[in-house]
């Protein structure tokens, strides 16, 4: 089979390494130009956290171990209080922990390592129309104007959130559904760099200033730098549009960021030269032309960031479709049985990643949320198949999203109750409540 | 002010009419050929319901008399039963009504009362680009592919539910929210001639063959035919895939629509050639480009034909419109507040007449469906201060939408109580349940 695959993205280029092991003709056009020969953009979307399911991607084609050599642990949440003060709150079990990658080398080793499984990648190549009945793509160079065309077999849309192939589909079929709805708040990035050669906080957490409405992260990357990310209304009394200019925006982040500012140095030139961006939610339905074409990744189920679940999302797309590729059916076929999977995992996970906004920016920084948690763990630690906290579904499991929702959403029913129990905060360990917990599973037992 | 309109459909010319009015130039560009020169091809939304709203768009451009003169009032609902028998539902109060008008007649009388007012269109000319910033908008035109583009103080996209407008601004703005889903129903149009020179059928009715999961309606044209819709789904046992020859079309029509289809005598050619088409509700926000670009009409909001609201929404955006410029805000200002006052309305309807396709295919038919219909028009009667029913404000009214959206929703909350009274079938009319509901709508009071 030949097939093109329409972006060199991070879910592109790992589909890419797939697709050859099949013995597929594999061609890759990328509408950017080759970020290995060109400095990335500062600014946008600088690391990410990797968990179980995009190590799990990466280990059908070999590659796990080789990521986590540019991966540095994160093993839970550093929070830090408007008064400076922090506090630990592991992600699981001790050993159990996501990753700091960066966007940037996990995007061009796995470039390589395509190219190395024999794909092709073209590069400056803007998609602007597909004939789905043909499985031909058309392209203009966006560097010498000229326009060229891909025959093949089929089609992979890999070109994220605003995927281009997702347009074709949009515009040239009938009875497309399509939704993309825009949060509220967009993003900064600012940094912090080392101080005397070394990592300026705890290196193996996710730092997170938690301030109700809003909130700064902190992710460390291996150069011992941190890329911190404030995720803050555009309008309003406290948003991008009232911090208008530098002596506002320092004011404000004295004022409710003080520990992180002190070891922000640039903050001034990072404020007022990084963009603010935006966060989409996308979806969509179908998610495929016949055996012709087939969206994957953001491009069929962009999410925003805050379960650090978009590359695992995309990654574990490329799992399962290895896995149906495999099962000898047509290729329509196994399109159809890609979409009736994943399609609900899509929808499932962008609800948990909106959810876990507001457990971000507000319920951490709650007692009764981490109480909630201890108590969460300590009956997962004697109980480990009554009850997987929500958060281990997600990031250290390969629940189907679905179903890791649905379960949550029975845990949230009973640990209201259990929150509710008089005097919890003292016997939140005992016996009674553990008991109690028990009798609640049997009766809403699913 | 130059005044761009994208579109020459029911609500551009109408919109057209209006700017004239005051005394801005009006230049509207619409992509299909001048249908007052073509035929209009079969097949597709004929005829249309028009009501009160509809009806007031017209009259502040002192057109609704002329319109009246081509609209056959509708009086109710004629529901036909399985075994042929009729049933008549009156909409409201005698002599109201809803007006069957046909869409191309509309709109050529539109388009000449545009011209008449002085504005210019011009046809075959397909929208390619906007530059919001300065209101300039380009075409193609799509008989000679000449280029061109347009000049203007704003432009104003009602150019349908397919918007090449707010594609450009989807495409070209950031923060775009956008939601297009279809329903699992599609539609095919048919035709009941006259019989020895006169209606086939009772021509001051919409005539409806309620069928639970689809329907066949029918509306009159003032050529004595009636426009015939079957609203039914696009795959399943009982469906267009599953009707894929005339000789399972024809033996389904004979048992479900056995006296509608004696009287089609064109049925055999009509199944053939007649297209199948889809049913779309748009919602997007935001509706403007600071003061360069307004949606308006289908382009804002798309919905679903089951309450015959399309154009009566399409037509009251004209008649805001026009208030809002007689305010002697800035243009921006009008179309903020134009949006921050139409959006919910938009919201509103798309839902009811979502909720209408259930209503009309499936309860009409229901004897308690129509007993509480004839409880609540007695109440209205006797209290009119305290009750309209939902399908009066929507179709005989100007309560805004999303009012009588969330009036109908407390009306549904103390009916079903009523409806649950023992008795209920005999007592109807009695003075107890007159008491029964004045004690609940105080209950309830909002």
């Amino acid at each position: 089979m030949k097939a093109t695959i329409a972006g060199s993205g991070l879910v592109g280029s790992l589909l890419a390494i797939y697709l050859r092991k099949h013995g597929h003709e594999v061609n890759v056009y990328e509408r950017r130009p080759d970020m290995r020969d060109t400095s990335i953009p500062a600014g946008r979307s600088i690391n990410l956290a990797m968990s179980d399911r995009g190590l799990r991607g990466l280990a059908g084609v070999g590659l796990a171990d080789e990521i986590r050599k540019i991966c540095i642990p994160m093993h839970g949440r550093m929070i830090h209080t408007i008064k400076g003060e922090t506090n630990f709150q592991a992600y699981g079990k001790p050993g159990q922990y996501i990753n700091s990658v960066s966007r940037g080398e996990l995007n061009k080793l796995l470039m390589n390592e395509a190219e190395k499984a024999g794909a092709n990648i073209y590069f400056n190549q803007r998609l602007t129309r597909i004939d789905l009945n043909k499985a031909t793509s058309h392209y203009t160079d966006t560097v010498t104007h000229a326009e060229t065309f891909a025959e093949a077999d089929t089609i992979f849309g890999t070109d994220g959130a605003f995927s281009a192939a997702r347009m074709q589909l949009m515009t040239n079929t009938d009875r497309f559904d399509y939704a993309q709805k825009y949060l509220e708040h967009g993003y900064k990035e600012l940094s912090i760099p080392p101080i005397n050669g070394e990592f300026a906080m705890e290196e193996n957490a996710l730092h997170i200033w938690p301030r109700g409405g809003y909130m700064l992260i902190a992710l460390p990357n291996i150069d011992k730098t941190f890329t911190c990310t404030l995720f803050f209304p555009f309008e309003g009394e406290e948003s991008f549009a009232a911090l208008h200019n530098i002596e506002t925006a320092r004011a404000f982040f004295e004022r409710v960021f003080p520990d992180a500012l002190a070891l922000m140095p640039n903050f001034d030139d990072e404020w007022q030269h990084n963009p603010v961006s935006s966060l989409v939610t996308v979806k969509c339905l179908p998610w495929h032309y016949t055996d012709k074409l087939l969206l994957l990744g953001d491009a069929a189920h962009a999410i925003v960031p805050f379960y650090g679940q978009g590359m695992n999302c995309g990654f574990e797309d490329c799992t399962i479709l290895n896995q149906l590729l495999e099962s000898g059916d047509s290729l329509e076929k196994v399109f159809e049985n890609f979409v009736a999977q994943r399609k609900p995992n899509g929808d499932a996970v962008a609800e948990l990643a909106l959810g876990n906004f507001i457990e971000m920016r507000d319920k951490v920084a709650d007692p009764l949320f981490v109480l909630r948690k201890k108590i969460e763990a300590r009956f997962n630690e004697k109980h480990p198949a009554l009850w997987l906290p929500l958060y281990s579904m997600v990031t250290f499991s390969d629940i189907p999203y679905d179903e890791a929702h649905r379960l949550g959403q029975w845990q949230n029913g009973i640990m209201e109750k259990v929150m509710a129990l008089p005097g919890i905060e003292s016997k939140w360990d005992s016996l009674e409540v553990e008991e109690y917990m028990h009798s609640l599973i049997k009766e809403f037992s699913l």
